[in-house]
């Protein structure tokens, strides 16, 4: 049996209980909760890896830690994960409590057992298991972990900006992906981004009395017909200059499509969903999923919910989500979101824009993509599916990728049936520990190819 | 100087103490507050006028009081108030507290001054007023008195069609009705209408990672779009059969119109508002007020403000406000909407009506239109404003006059600014002075007519 393997199976209950841990720290950046705990746990974690440790912080933010593992090469991989989680409401949803890391049918429930304490900690394992069992790591890593990343990561740019030579890297690896329903592993070479817009309209100045409503204009109104005016039940969005940047599948990505699989029937069972959007299935839902930029009610409130119970809406509110593909540029969205507004009327809306995210790839060219996808596949025995982008937001091209000009490949180890940021979130404990193993194989063919 | 008038000046003092006693009681229909007390303050107020007090209730509702003075004919007038009041709230925007009736400026502040205890009160005191000058009354006299004409009036028909002996009458004065911004007096032959529905729609299950949004139905959208399918900036209602059965006004109504007065400016400044709906002015905007039907936004409600903060909308919720004109049906327009919204594919939008409100009239020729009419002129000097259906809802048509077969006209003494269910709504003392006297007055004019 292989020594790595076999080092990794003798410590497997120290490994799950370091993943389990993390998992009960209830660090949930939203509440600004358990977030020193953290940092706390992880720096003595990393500490014990040998890493220098430094913690980097903006002003009023929770720091970024960056671990840095000295290794035989000057060569630098740069690890990025996330500590923060997101709530955990509704909490009467759960089966185990989300902070009690439970392990039920091998499965560990946690909220941030997948994302993304999972792959951290599998990570951190890795590094320990590769040294125990060979020694001196075969390249530099840097650990770089986000406190805020359920933010949106507000202030990662300006920390990673002000850190240059602290993160400097010749390639990273990211949070996220999972293997599929057939259980083969996943990478992503990029991810979509989004921008948010509360949309607010004024009305009156006082509630009225429902007497006067065939006269006094109402703000939800326009907040409605906004809406309506941005896209109609054919989903295709009528904003003009909305898609003008949007980049296209390339015949190459859309040959990986067919590889790739999205569980429909999965997904609609566990939503209780009739049909996915549109009716798309297969290659044309996982096309949606990848390349559709979307514009979505994300929140609307007036009246009743708003401004209490009497009379006719004063004010009426709308957040209309953007979500936006490689190329689109979220800064450019509020010119086009305004332009469109004026022109149909709703000049009157007032645009104040929220959480924003870049959308951000990875060339399926990159020789890094070849490097990972042969490792998976020695190791899983299995392809490796390549979404060249992910339909998941967040993976940090634009606050850390670019400022850093390294290439961003993301790689995790949760399932189809990780449950991100719903109840019940949890990960396999064989998964978990499968991702250990892979992670410590990884180092030495990065080292050779980056 | 007259008899009549030099005793209500006399015990001016007497009578406003009344008023401040009834307005001091925070009774608020809908937080199931001050009940009992407005109930014992008013059958005792009842019982010193020589009245028979009888408290008549549905099941678990707050008791309709019905007073019986007798008078020197067998001649009965109805009177129609309410005793219940809406919520205060936002209770930081009143000058002096609304339950307080402070007296600034010559003007009694306090929720339910003008709706409707100044004209409950100036009521009860006309009749204190001409029986102390006058002795016996020149027709029976029967005060009925609702606790929960704020919430619609749920069980007055009920109760109606239970003592239709006991309620007997060959008239009827209902409330509301105000002097306009000219000081002239006013008298309202109808009502307008209302129903209101809840619309829902739920979508997924649970709530749902926003990777999935290009995929996964958002039914905040259903919402938006079946709100925008009712109407557009036109105001022109789409709905198939919302108009069929509204009574436009007939040529003798639309003459009245010229009479009436719609303080546009004021109330474009009290609200804060550029312009009303349409930009509408002059005749056309009381045309509007009076006849026009509506369709409104009430409340909408999705996302962040209905299910918590993460991941898309699971469900969204709109409640449309069908305003409605004498002969519109408010039992017809749930079949009406449901056809409308399965016709533009909301088949899966769900229906609840909530709060419905019939309107109804006296036609212009009714000879007590003219009775009134003299009474009033005599008294204020003035010509009074008849509207042909005021802009407001509740007058009891359906739930009083019908089953009791009883014309019905509103009369009021509030004014422009008497700020009905707004912070610092109030009432001049005057103008409740002079009500009593003008109500001592018509109390025999109509004893002749009725």
């Amino acid at each position: 049996m292989d020594r790595l393997h076999a080092h990794i199976e003798r410590n497997r209950d120290r490994y799950v209980e370091t993943l389990r841990t993390l998992c009960r720290i209830p660090s949930v950046s939203f509440h600004n909760q358990g977030i020193p705990e953290a940092v706390r746990c992880l720096t003595s974690l990393l500490t014990a890896l040998g890493a220098d440790v430094a913690l980097r912080r903006a002003e009023g933010a929770s720091p970024l830690i960056v671990g840095t593992v000295p290794g035989a090469s000057a060569r630098t991989l740069l690890l990025y994960n996330h500590y923060d989680v997101v709530p955990a409401e509704p909490l009467d949803a759960w089966t185990s409590p989300p902070f009690g890391a439970e392990i039920v049918d091998g499965r560990l429930i946690a909220r941030g057992a997948s994302d993304n304490k999972g792959d951290l900690a599998a990570r951190l394992c890795a590094v320990d298991a590769y040294r125990a069992v060979y020694g001196t790591l075969p390249l530099t890593l840097k650990f770089v972990i986000d406190g805020e990343e359920e933010m949106g990561s507000p202030h990662l740019r300006e920390v990673v900006e002000a850190n240059r030579e602290l993160l400097r890297a010749d390639a990273a690896l990211g949070e996220g992906g999972a293997r599929d329903d057939r259980g083969r592993p996943s990478m992503s070479l990029g991810c979509r981004g989004r921008i948010l817009f509360e949309m607010e309209r004024v009305g009156a100045g006082q509630t009225f009395h429902s007497s006067l409503t065939s006269v006094v204009p109402n703000p939800a109104w326009d907040i409605v017909w906004a809406f309506a005016s941005m896209k109609g039940p054919d989903e295709r969005i009528t904003i003009e200059g909305f898609y003008d940047d949007a980049l296209a599948p390339s015949e190459a990505e859309l040959r990986l499509l067919d590889d790739l699989r999205f569980d429909e029937e999965g997904t609609r069972r566990r939503l209780g969903i009739p049909q996915l959007t549109l009716g798309v299935s297969g290659r044309d839902a996982i096309r949606r999923l990848l390349f559709e930029p979307t514009v979505e009610v994300s929140s609307v409130g007036a009246g009743r919910t708003l401004d209490g119970l009497k009379g006719m809406p004063r004010r009426a509110v709308g957040v209309v989500r953007f979500g936006l593909v490689p190329n689109q540029d979220p800064s450019k969205m509020e010119g086009v979101l305004r332009r469109h507004l004026d022109a149909h009327g709703f000049a009157a809306i007032t645009l104040r824009p929220i959480s924003e995210r870049y959308p951000g790839k990875v060339p399926l060219e990159h020789p890094m993509v070849d490097v990972i996808a042969r490792a998976a596949r020695a190791f899983y025995h299995e392809d490796p599916v390549i979404y060249p982008v992910a339909p998941w937001i967040g993976a940090p091209y634009r606050e850390l990728a670019q400022p850093l000009n390294v290439p961003l490949i993301n790689v995790g180890i949760g399932s189809a049936e990780s449950r991100f940021h719903a109840p019940d979130e949890g990960i396999e404990v064989d998964d978990y520990c499968a991702g250990i193993e892979f992670m410590a194989r990884l180092f030495p063919a990065l080292a050779a190819a980056t």
